[in-house]
């Protein structure tokens, strides 16, 4: 199986010409949409859709990811397997989460350099390696190919600096990581952070949000509620509505969580 | 086959994690997507997109409806038989419109709660049901279980009221159902009430359009128009253009059709 | 393998019901969504995407393109055969750009009518055409028929004129074709016009952006570049960010090459 990351929208076909170029190589795949309205050039955005995401895919499952505002310049393109799944795009640092949790995990880790052009298409733009070399890539190793087939070896990708919440003395200190469709407010403070304090408030925005619920039907519609998302996340979100509209909060924005002894 | 409608969006990667647990425990199923921008928490707006759909699915289909705000409440998970389809799905009422078009039909309709944890996920968030119970138990159902096999059987699934139409001295009074795409009005008004009339004129918003025309090529560009639907609800539609914006008119607003006897 | 593309948008429902309606027909197809989001009514920008999109799909495939502001009018359903591949859709002249390749290539082209009335559905509908003809035709075309089969002959498709640069002095003289998801804008000037002059400046909106580069990266985020895209339309784009929006450009404005002899 093969999945896709892109920021190129599902307006212009250009996903729908990746599939072609897959499937043309690889007529058997299966291909499942993760995103394609990724911000554009969020290469952070698109490391944390896919590290909540590889969990739930079967082992040997491909992820391409093209989100690429180097593309046709020096970054390199890589093919890498992160313990059972495999995931193919630029060297852009977009990979940083997952590295972080597979090594957390104890998986093996292995990259190559997409140096070899008989796994690409013919013909090479400057301007979409999506279709001419990731997708095509992708497909072989789904299909004919192995992971040293497609490239040279290596080991220093590049990685960015995540934000890391911080302890206080009353709490913890964190910032906005993602807003999703809803409206509901993503923050790198985690439940092996903070657990289950006994009181607590979240304060964010100019506003101060009393105490954690477990789900949003816990208060009523038009309420502000913190909680836990599904893959641990401490989230500040309006029971049916936009928390991020109605606080005015983007990413990088930051909150904390104080903890009343009591 | 298993369809998936939400109101998730496509931004987050949520509907690709659906599609990664349910391929993992059925990896032959086809799966389609009915529609992932339903208006967040409408599940009104889901149950007319499911009814509207379902007649035209192959039977053995699953259609997974996830419009969830209670999600983590005590309102129940379930499955259905609806005729020779299936339904998986939150007990919100989205299945109203769905029942009655399947009295209609004279179709036999059965209920499970969702009760047995064993084809759920191993790790139940509060959150997300989509990804820990509906996919997995609409994937068994597709590969390897039988309704009974899923939960214990119900008959009293959660009912909305809907609205109707009602008979006026001179035509019909109703309401505005659903805003399609192109900013076409679709009324709860149908063919089966209003026939075609020899003359009648529909008041809308601020406005009264004359006369019924079967197809959008009958007046010129720019110009407002009332038709029957794909599926018999009386529309009111701008040609090439957006009539709900022109008119200011939203969901839950009246419509009125007079027919001028003559 | 059935390519569809549209004007639907994803919120209605009504790409998922094709796709149910295919399916019956030709339950092993493979169906891949080219765009649902042309602009409303907008046949070019329908071609165009087809048109670019095409060389990357496998021979045999069939497109079916619905973006149909004549549905129901006495405008012909066709269904094509293009060198090795096959579209279906209405006459109203997207098919132009694709014509015009497939004659520089030197393909066989055929045309047939669809009127043939055991290839649709039962229930033909005045308004979705997409759903009651074209679907049910293609899913024919793949599963059990013939182009043939599907209807009669004829050779007169309608099509559209394409506008085409026009050489000036010091250069070309062209118009906007296409606004791409990042804001990308997208000429009707086109490599094999202007070749790779030792310098040129684009004048476009309000401005003149200076030299041609061979990739975003050579540029710093925020500054405007000139660069052929990736089927050879000159763009002029924002390094990270959206040309359209900064210079407030849209489909049909001119556009002006001038190189500097030097």
């Amino acid at each position: 199986m093969i999945t896709l990351m892109t920021d190129f929208g599902t307006k212009d076909g250009n996903v729908g010409v990746m599939k072609g170029v897959i499937l043309r190589i690889a007529p058997e795949v299966q291909i499942v949409d993760l995103s394609h309205n990724i911000s554009p050039q969020d290469v952070t955005e698109a490391g944390l859709v896919l590290a909540r995401a590889m969990p739930y895919f079967e082992p040997g499952t491909i992820h391409v990811v093209v989100v690429d505002p180097g593309v046709g310049t020096s970054r390199r393109p890589f093919a890498a397997r992160i313990g059972p799944q495999f995931i193919v795009g630029p060297d852009n640092g977009f990979i940083t989460l997952v590295l972080k949790n597979a090594k957390a995990r104890g998986e093996v880790v292995e990259f190559v350099h997409l140096d070899r052009a008989e796994y690409w298409l013919k013909k090479i733009s400057d301007v979409f390696h999506g279709r001419d070399i990731f997708a095509p890539a992708a497909a072989h190793l789904a299909a004919d190919a192995s992971l040293h087939d497609l490239g040279t070896p290596f080991d220093n990708p590049v990685l960015l600096s995540l934000s890391e919440p911080t302890r206080t003395t009353s709490g913890w200190r964190g910032e906005v990581i993602h807003i999703d469709h809803f409206g509901n407010i993503s923050t790198n403070i985690r439940e092996e952070h903070l657990g289950w304090p006994h009181q607590a408030s979240v304060r964010i925005g100019e506003t101060e949000v009393e105490g954690l619920v477990r789900t949003f039907g816990e208060r009523a519609p038009g309420e502000l509620v913190v909680l836990y998302g599904s893959t641990g996340s401490l989230l500040v979100c309006q029971v049916n509505g936009s928390a991020a509209s109605r606080l005015g909060v983007k990413v990088g924005d930051p909150c904390e969580v104080i903890v009343h002894s009591g």
